[in-house]
């Protein structure tokens, strides 16, 4: 079934999980793992500071100067139970925001994920939603 | 720490999902979720039957059609333990394979997804893959 629009918003305000796509400079899709925050028509991911994904970050930061599109995918996988999945599509567009958006973002990546108490982000890359649609195999609950 | 490219094709091999982009129309990744068998060089997805995934699975034979070139992640998230992360990315390029491979990747795909049984996959989209890279937060161990 397909999604309501606000369906779709709800679970990707809840998501703490996605997969980012970005431009890369030749035009292939350069995927990676990311956390949120979804503020609104803001979606917040945060750059962390760890060596290894120091370098896929700044790629990113890259790919999104260059082009500022890219689109992000949330979902829940269930290799037993096909009849739980869902995923959530988001079309979005890097964009600079106030200082007052980015702080919300910061303290709802905090409050989220824990881990960021020991290992802070660094910067958070905002963008904001075009368009939103999504999938599920029966209506989600969570 | 960056996995060795033997090490992210093992971890490739054994996952049973991924996240499959293609290049849209208009040049903007198109991401959908996805099942997978991998035989030595060659990725197949299956494309499913069901309505509602029938319409992304046709935009995603558009979309290699025109653009051969692909991208997947695979990867492990856990929210509660970091250490345990990893991913793998795989740059793809749509290539047509000769039927004993299309044969092996079917039988492949049937034994790892029991669901398939019942709803049988239309077709499989099989792609070539260009180059691996990975990233783990520990040595994997699955």
């Amino acid at each position: 079934m397909r999604l309501e629009p606000a369906e779709a918003r709800r679970l990707a305000a809840a998501a703490d999980h996605a997969v980012l796509a970005t431009i890369g400079p030749d035009g292939r899709p350069d995927l990676v793992p990311a956390c949120l925050a979804i503020d609104d028509d803001v979606v917040g991911i945060p750059i962390d500071r760890v060596k290894p994904k120091a370098s896929s970050s700044l790629q990113r930061e890259r790919n999104v100067e260059r082009d500022p599109r890219a689109s992000l995918l949330l979902e829940r996988w269930d290799a037993a139970d096909w009849s739980r999945l869902w995923w959530v599509r988001l079309e979005l567009e890097r964009s600079s925001q106030d200082a007052a958006v980015v702080a919300r973002l910061e303290a709802l990546l905090r409050r989220r994920y824990p881990q960021y108490a020991t290992e802070p982000f660094v910067s958070i890359l905002t963008f904001r939603i075009l368009r939103v649609s999504g999938w599920a195999a029966t209506p989600p609950t969570t």
